[in-house]
């Protein structure tokens, strides 16, 4: 059943390079319907809502709309809030007062969860509302869907850094490591795999939140492959921890206040740099770098694939919305891989909100360094192709000289 | 005058984006004369040289040669190092059992210099030979010439990734700190500032080793376009050092072997992060990237004018290598800027060898805080076109409650 009101859109949590291809399907599918009969935006989330801040969407022009699709990272602003239950009874009344009868919300698991308390609270005053979650992510660790818009883009961005890196540390060799974003799911890591297309590329270890990290071990590991290679790549999830589940960058040292920060810091990096020097040490070239920020919003490097559904899934929050008596979540299902293809549909939010998923241990390989080929599959239609990296056959000339 | 013999071509120091459209420039344009009877590469620069690890360039199929153009990253491997006059000796007698007349060394200053050296030894021995530099840098900072092959694709990657991360700190606002390569010249931090289109993007605030640092400034400064915009974002050069000459990064703390490092650390980030923590704290959110090794060797973010450029001073090395009496590198000269049109000529090894240039002080803001906008003519043709970042008109919708 259709309702007859506005429509609300608000975007949540860490932004994405194609977020709004997201934000933009929704606004051309919702102004198909008369139904609908007023498109808003809400800045930064329900943080907008509690301050009845709205703009208007339908008065944006198409050549705007476009190239705001294009456009990386949330034009709608973001939040990360999940609002108290004072907060919520606000949101009610501005709905109220705006006649708004659909509410998308674009974001991660804690978007979701969000979107389902407001949602509660809705059923509850009897209000007719429909609360969509439209899923977006680089983690890619939202539940049900097979993966989330948003992360092709990342991993692409991912693959390119490690192909480009692999070949800097090829030319001036030495061990490398690289931390990639990711808390609890090595997805956007695992990804530094697609670098890999002759036998000594890298990364060569690969380190995901999924499995305990031994730094005794991943010593060890660095060294043997350095011996072989005569260089080492490492990739790092942010978000490696110990068996007893403390973050790896805590064992490090404290600065002055005692904090150790995760994202945006580059203290895990150098902190494993530290270990591979003090483990190995000797003249051995060893850097670090953090990928940061860079990963989620880079301009021009996005995933067509990514692109394409991150739009779809707008549009299929729209049509989903009218059957989604009360709550809904648009999520992907992979129907064939090769050609690859996939189908929208509707779960319900109970089933996304809150909870995360992480890497089928089926990827991961059983040391626990390195991500199987078999990821290479999963991966590899969302990331969508790749530059090629070609070497020189080099040839050898005869020496002359003794 | 054409000298007969073999030809050998070598990379060396940092790689980049481009590096080796000027590799293939040389290969194209040597090809074309019946007095260059071999062209071979030496593997890691003068280290190949000195084990006579030469491959023969001329058994390259086409295809894999222009893929190896499209590639990032010395493809002929690479080296820092300035041989001794006794590995010099060694050098000769390679050239000369193979008959080598023509050396062309792809670098920056440093090799500029080791081939400066070499040639000596050349003239020392009256050995009839053409040693040709062919610049590169992603730091821009070769005298002579208007600008260097690889810093435009730099440069491009990091407009690109302050686009991107403009636009994530004014979704979820904060302090951001961004460090960018350079030692000694702010070209590349400088770049960052192709990334301002509305008046309150950022970089807000570009530190450049050109101007000495002050930290209490920088945090004044920080506070206060915080206070005016809600947000900030900082470019800071690696390099950047006190009006003593010390590196910022030597600051703050050292490691527990009293070692502070410059480029593939995260420390000089953190260590700017922790000030304005310190310095603002409250609720602030202060995150700190450090761009690293990804600005150089990034496939896909390519200026089309660097890779033309890199091509075309390729070409030129060898047909300047015809008139150089013994030395000669490659210069640029910019003839026009709108329309943007460059011509190249040789310029003496002497000219370019050893020493840098840094960011002429009228491209500089008078409170050494910021980079003026003549800098955009500048760079603007080196980096090319820019994807678009666009906003919503973002039309307030009426307030219905009070």
């Amino acid at each position: 059943m259709k309702l007859k009101g506005v429509a609300v859109i608000g975007q949540s949590g860490g932004p994405t390079a194609v977020i709004n291809q997201s934000l933009v399907g929704i606004v051309e599918e919702a102004s198909k319907y008369s139904e609908i009969t007023g498109i808003y935006g809400t800045l930064h989330g329900v943080a907008g809502l509690l301050k009845e801040e709205l703009i208007d969407l339908k008065r944006e022009s198409p050549e705007t709309i476009e190239r705001v699709a294009r456009t990386p990272s949330s034009a709608l602003l973001s939040v990360r809030k999940k609002p108290t239950a004072e907060e919520c009874a606000r949101v009610f009344d501005v709905f109220k007062a705006h006649d708004v009868r659909y509410f998308f919300y674009i974001g991660g698991n804690d978007t979701a969860e969000t979107l389902h308390i407001v949602n509660k609270i809705a059923q509850e005053s009897r209000y007719e509302f429909n609360a969509i979650h439209v899923p977006k992510t680089i983690d890619n660790d939202l539940r049900v869907t097979d993966h989330c818009p948003g992360y092709g883009s990342a991993a692409r961005f991912v693959a390119c850094g490690f192909m480009g890196d692999n070949l800097d540390n090829r030319a001036i060799p030495g061990v490398k490591i690289n931390v990639v974003m990711g808390r609890h799911a090595g997805f956007l890591t695992a990804a530094s795999i697609l670098a890999r297309k002759f036998p000594d590329d890298g990364p060569h270890l690969v380190y995901v939140p999924e499995v305990n990290f031994e730094l005794d071990l991943f010593v060890q590991d660095v060294k043997r492959v350095n011996e072989k290679y005569g260089r080492c790549i490492v990739a790092v999830s942010e978000g490696i921890h110990t068996a007893d589940g403390r973050p790896v960058v805590e064992l490090g040292e404290k600065d002055a206040h005692g904090n150790v920060q995760l994202s945006g810091s580059g203290a895990l990096a150098d902190f494993l740099a530290d270990q591979v020097k003090k483990g190995i040490g000797g003249k051995l070239r060893i850097r670090a770098d953090t990928f940061g920020y860079l990963q989620r919003c880079f301009p021009g490097v996005v995933s067509e694939v990514d692109e394409h559904e991150a739009r779809e899934v707008g549009r299929e929050a729209v049509r989903g919305s009218f059957d989604a008596e009360g709550d809904g979540s648009v999520a992907i299902r992979r129907v064939n891989n090769n050609p690859y293809r996939v189908e929208y549909f509707m779960t319900t939010l109970d089933s996304v909100a809150k909870h995360t998923t992480c890497m089928d241990s089926s990827y991961i390989a059983r040391e626990g360094n390195d991500v199987r080929e078999n990821f290479i599959d999963y991966v590899r239609p969302l990331a969508g192709e790749l530059p090629v990296m070609e070497r020189l056959q080099a040839i050898k000339v005869p020496k002359k000289l003794a």
